[in-house]
C-alpha cells in the first residue's frame, strides 16, 4: 500500500526513519508525523526545536507546535509554551476538542499540566551561555539564526494525511512572539483529499502569505506538488521583495494525496523523504529561477543542517 | 474617487460612519478600518469586543486583535491580552516591525505597556455577574454565545485595502485560547491588488478552512466578491458537516480591489456597508442554498445585532 513521509532539514532524518517504520507497518499518519517531530524535540544536537531550543530575549525557551488531521481538518496548537517536553504532543491532544484548539502562554501551560504532559527544562547551560554571548551583540547578527522549524507530513495506507510541527522560534525573539509554526494555514495545512504542506524559515514572512494554505489552493487547482510548492514560494518571495522591500528565508514541503512530494525554497534547503516505492534519502533543494533544483548532498552541502 | 468600507454586525454601524468620514475626506484605509474597530471596542453596549467583553472560564477578559495592510502585506496581531483599551491599535503598531509581529499573553502586555498604550479594565460588575450566573451552567449552554468579532475592511482613494479585527473571543473560553481573529489568513487577509476578507463566528471552524485566505484565493482566480465569499463559506460548512460532523456559525465579509463587497454566511448575519457611490446602510445576509440573499432588515430581524 502507498505511504510517504517528508521532513524538513537534515535534523529530521532519524525521525523520518521512525515515521517510515510506523507507516510501513500500516500505522497511522498522525502517529508517524508526531513520532518524527518528537525525535527532533528530544535530540540535544538540534538547537531550534524542543530540548536545547534557542531562548527569547529574556533567556527563556518558549516553544510553538501544531498538528492537523487531513481527514477531519481538526487541528491543535500551542504557542509560547515553556517547561514541557513535547509541544507537538500537546498540540495533537488539543485537535479533537470541540473548542479551544489553540492555546498560548500560561493558559497552554496550565492545560498541559492538567493533562500530565511531561515537564522538561529545555534550557541547558551551554545554550544559556550562547544566549549571554549573543544577546548584547544582537545588532551585529546578520539575521536571526536558528529559525529552523521541524515539520513532518505523513500519508498512511488508509489515505490519511497529517501535518506536525515544532520550533523554539526566532533566537532572541520578543517575549510572547508567536510565529507561523502553530498556525493552521500559515505553518501547516492538511486535507487528505488534496494534500498537505508545512513551512520553515522566517515565520513573519510565511504568515504574510498564509503559505501552507496557498500551496493547498494550488494543489486543489490542479498543480503538481512540485509546481504548487515551488511557485508559491517563488511568488511570495518576489511579492515581498517588491512590496515590502525584502523577503527572508522561506522553505516549504508538501505531499499530494498520493504521496508525491513538492518543495519550494528561496535558499539551500535540505529535506528528507521516504515512500513505499522510494528509500529514505536526504536531498538538497535549491532555488533555480522560478523553479527548484533537487540533488543529493555534495561536499559543498556539508555545512547545511 | 472610489472608496468603500464594510463592517460585521449591526454594532459596526457607528464605526462605519466614522470610517466613511475618514475615507470621504481622502483619509487612509488603515486609519478608517482601525477607527471603525475602535468605536466598537469602546462601546459598552457590545459584549463581545473590548470594554464589557465576555470573560474566559476564569472570569478574565482576554482580547484578540489583528491588522493587515494590503499594500505591503504587513500585519500585526495580539492574542490573549488583558487590561488594555484597544487591541486593534496595539496590533496596528506591530505591523511595520521587521520581526515579532504577533505577540500573545504576558509578552503582548509587556509590549503594550512599554509603548504606553492606554490601560483599561474591560470587565464591569454587570458582566462579571453574568459570568457568575453562567459559569456553572456552562453544560446547558446550547453553544457559546457572544462570539461576535468586529471586523472592518476599508479601501481608500489611493487603492489601499486594509483589514482590522477585535474580539473577546468565545464566552467562557479556556485561559489562553486564541481564535481566528488575530491570525492573518484565518481571521483576516488583505492584498490591495486582489481584495480583502475577514471572518466572524466560531474561530475554531474558521481556522480549519483558513477562511479569509481561501476567499482571497477565489478572488485571485477571478470570482466576484459575492461569489468568492458565499462559495467559500458554503463549501467550508459542507466540508465540516461531512468530515467533522458539524459546522458552527461562520460569516465573512470581503471587498474586492474596486470596493465591491461580498458576504458569505451560514446563519442570519447583519453587516454595514458604505461607498463613494452608496450611502451607509445596514443589511441582512441569509444563507440561500449555496448562495447568499441580501435584504434590508425587516421586523423579524430586530433581535439580530
Amino acid at each position: 500500500m502507498a505511504w510517504a513521509v517528508i521532513g524538513t532539514w537534515r535534523m529530521s532524518r532519524e525521525g523520518c526513519a521512525k515515521a517510515s517504520e510506523i507507516l510501513k507497518n500500516n500505522g497511522d499518519a498522525a502517529d508517524a508525523a508526531v513520532a518524527g517531530v518528537c525525535d527532533v524535540e528530544d535530540n540535544p544536537s538540534f538547537h531550534s526545536v524542543g530540548y536545547t531550543g534557542l531562548p527569547d530575549k529574556e533567556g527563556r525557551v518558549k516553544l510553538d507546535g501544531g498538528f492537523m488531521d487531513g481527514n477531519t481538518l481538526h487541528f491543535g496548537a500551542v504557542g509560547s509554551i515553556e517547561g514541557f517536553r513535547s509541544p507537538v504532543r500537546i498540540a495533537r491532544s488539543l485537535a479533537d476538542r470541540e473548542f479551544n484548539n489553540f492555546l498560548v502562554g500560561a493558559g497552554a501551560e496550565a492545560y498541559a499540566q492538567s493533562q500530565s504532559f511531561e515537564r522538561r527544562d529545555n534550557l541547558t547551560p551551554e545554550i544559556y551561555q550562547k544566549y549571554l554571548e549573543k544577546k548584547n551583540a544582537v545588532k551585529k547578527l546578520s539575521s536571526y539564526s536558528g529559525h529552523d522549524t521541524v515539520c513532518f507530513l505523513a500519508l498512511d495506507h488508509s489515505g490519511r494525511l497529517c501535518a506536525a510541527t515544532s520550533t523554539s522560534g526566532l533566537f532572541l525573539k520578543d517575549p510572547g512572539r508567536v510565529g507561523d509554526t502553530p498556525l493552521a494555514g500559515a505553518g501547516f495545512y492538511a486535507d487528505s483529499l488534496i494534500g498537505a504542506a508545512a513551512a520553515t524559515g522566517v515565520g513573519e514572512d510565511i504568515m504574510k502569505g498564509a503559505l501552507s494554505h496557498e500551496v493547498y489552493c494550488r494543489l486543489k487547482a490542479g498543480m503538481s506538488a512540485m509546481e504548487a510548492a515551488s511557485s508559491a514560494v517563488y511568488e511570495l518571495s518576489e511579492t515581498l521583495k517588491k512590496r515590502s522591500g525584502a523577503c527572508r528565508s522561506i522553505s516549504l514541503i508538501c505531499l499530494d494525496s498520493r504521496g508525491r512530494y513538492g518543495v519550494g525554497t528561496n535558499t539551500s534547503f535540505p529535506f528528507v523523504y521516504a515512500a513505499w516505492n522510494e528509500p529514505l534519502e536526504t536531498w538538497i533543494a535549491e532555488p533555480d529561477g522560478n523553479a527548484v533544483r533537487i540533488h543529493l548532498p555534495g561536499p559543498e552541502d556539508l555545512n547545511l543542517d
